[in-house]
């Protein structure tokens, strides 16, 4: 059971102009089930995106970044093409063929390169990738296009996922509103750096390229990668930002415009709560938990320390059993890799009540009022560090016995 | 159930002339159970020891460092005092009083100075420690001092473990053949940098200090510091090693004198054989894992690798399922903190059987044979890198239901 995530409400996701959506049941591994996504895009769009940094990054990655650093503006990218059941990863030569005759199978179907397209996959590693099944399956998808089709395009890319999950904004931009619309799939494996995670999101604002690229940076960081369900990190995952420029308006073009300001936030609001879906469906999750971390020297020790929190197994059990045994989250501190850290200067709070101060048992804790704040399904952690005025947040789940289940049972 | 790891044999646990220990019932925090222990020493004993590198370090580390740095050779360490249930960690002033405190009372029944006393506490972090309680406890475990009582020793500081552990060995040094027996606690927590893991390893050897003290390192750094339960640190870890002398031998004096080495390596055999049985006793642990990394830059980088495999959770979940899962194992490499390494040169073996060579699936691996690997109570994962000569080893275990059954529960 997800934490406080029901499926998405099909009529509150706004199809993007410029945007087309087909999903098919392709047999790739399993039977009665779409695992086959097209998204094709207008002429004209404009597409950036943020990889997994596993050094291990699987053959659909190494080929959608060398069809992005191939863009021109005459070739740009007209379609994605994902499929669930295999990663593709730790598949060789042979792996890389693979995303290669995909591209090249759909580029046919849609008459265009197969450089214009971006392969994703995910699913097993290590087991090679059934292109024949995927051929097969990609007239069926692309039969299946329309503009309404987010949430099949949320549920074709599930794996462990329990909900699919998929959100919508209208955003004002100067004079226009523009539509900001994603999907993504993850639910185990959540890591910062976009582990096993794909996300999708698509604007019809039209926005210079330099600035796509920026945003789509700009909101991983405050998304994707700052959530953590198990602190591993994937071979395959990606965060695409689509501009299609449908929409009638000035083109967005200085990184300093309000306008600029005010899409790119629309658009980091999403992939948030994508993100944050994400941790709420992690695998065998029971509580949401966000890790405030303020008063750091920088926003990059506050992540450190934040990040230490949310990865320590014995903090995450502590959760899940809703036992503030809340000394663990002070030993998950000291051990953040942060040179010269004070433990003598931090404070301790559970959401609003105070547990320790400067660094020791505040007298006036009660354990009472721990135990009440953990028993509720969302829970904030927040720690003073004393020694700044920087901040950051990270999310996560607990760590239950399902998370063990889910993984030990994961290829069966 | 613990992997492959019976109570040792009380027979088989050899006095360490010069050494004396007594444990007590002192209800500290449950009862009905020795949670308190004494372990004194012969004048003369040299004592080094290495503490967590957690920098949120319990009362008692901080108090046993003091005192081991004002070492002075006519003040040296006369005795150890262990207590189990409560860690005195996060515990501010008052706890560092209450380490102290502790010292005094059994430097009084001992007729000793407070500071030639080395306090360690082991249990639940952040609330006070009972202090009248271990005072009343003392006089108890002082007058059970006897040579012959490291089983006892070993029970007394047990916590989550179970199974006490304990090992013994003779080692010829030069003419003379010496003792070198140790105790150990620990099952979860356990980590690199000594995570809730308590070490006391004595010998009769005669060592001139400067060499205790490299002994003691070197020991670490080849035995606890390589294993893993949950990657997670403590605030309390102690490794400590006494030489006390009692031995009628040359004094050992030269760092490379065969001497100094074969006590150095009989102290390690020990403290290994220590570590390895924390892992065997890992929480919920059902299997017992070593993780080997070859043909390195150096002996950092192979560690490095070696860890990414042993703390992810995804991999130790695939061993408790016995699914030879595989490439979550070099998705584990690949998001290893190490520059430049190049997965495409990676070979993987499961014991005996060729997984994947230059970081691809090898063709003629078969699931069959990683299924039975991987149905085994003892599996090595072997790596090698193709990029250097440079080796590491290190162990851990899987991942399993009662690991998070054992650490919901624990303080109830």
């Amino acid at each position: 059971m997800p934490v406080n995530l029901s499926p998405p409400d099909p009529g509150s996701l706004l199809p993007v102009p410029g945007v087309a959506l087909g999903a098919a049941e392709a047999g790739i591994r399993k039977p009665d089930r779409r695992d086959l996504l097209v998204v094709r895009l207008d002429e004209g769009a404009r597409v950036a995106a943020v990889f997994t940094k596993n050094r291990f990054c699987a053959a659909p990655v190494v080929v959608a970044r060398q069809h992005l650093t191939m863009l021109d503006p005459d070739a740009a990218i007209r379609a994605l093409v994902v499929n669930t059941g295999y990663a593709n990863a730790g598949t060789g030569k042979a792996g890389v063929a693979a995303a290669r005759q995909t591209c090249a199978e759909l580029a046919r179907l849609l008459g265009c390169a197969a450089g214009q397209i971006l392969p994703f996959s995910t699913g097993v590693i290590m087991e090679p990738l059934p292109v024949d099944r995927i051929a097969a399956g990609l007239p069926r998808c692309v039969a299946d296009l329309r503009g309404d089709n987010w949430l099949a395009a949320a549920r074709a890319i599930m794996t462990t996922d329990t909900v699919p999950k998929a959100v919508s904004r209208r955003v004002t931009v100067g004079e226009s509103e523009v539509i900001v619309t994603g999907v993504a799939k993850g639910a185990g494996m959540i890591h910062p750096n976009m582990a096993t995670m794909l996300g999708f999101v698509a604007t019809d604002a039209r926005v210079a390229l330099p600035l796509v690229r920026k945003a789509v940076t700009h909101a991983a960081d405050r998304s994707f990668n700052c959530v953590t369900v198990d602190g591993d990190t994937s071979t395959n995952d990606a965060f695409v930002l689509i501009a299609t420029g449908a929409r009638k308006m000035p083109e967005i073009d200085g990184e300093r415009s309000p306008e600029y300001v005010a899409w790119r936030d629309g658009v980091t609001a999403v992939a948030r709560e994508l993100a944050h879906a994400i941790v709420r469906d992690g695998e065998g999750a029971t509580k949401f938990i966000t890790v405030r971390v303020e008063g750091g020297r920088g926003a990059d020790e506050c992540r450190k320390v934040a990040f230490a929190v949310a990865h320590s197994p014995l903090v995450k059990t502590a959760f899940f059993a809703s036992d503030p045994n809340l000394g663990r989250i002070l030993a998950a501190v000291g051990h953040a890799d942060v040179a010269d850290l004070n433990v003598d200067l931090i404070d301790l709070y559970l959401d609003d009540v105070l547990v320790a101060a400067k660094g020791a048992l505040h007298p006036g804790y009660r354990e009472a009022d721990g135990q009440r704040v953990m028993k509720a399904s969302e829970v904030t952690v927040r720690l003073v560090l004393n020694r700044g005025t920087a901040s950051d947040t990270v999310w996560t789940c607990d760590l239950s016995h399902d998370y063990v289940s889910i993984n030990a049972d994961y290829r069966s």
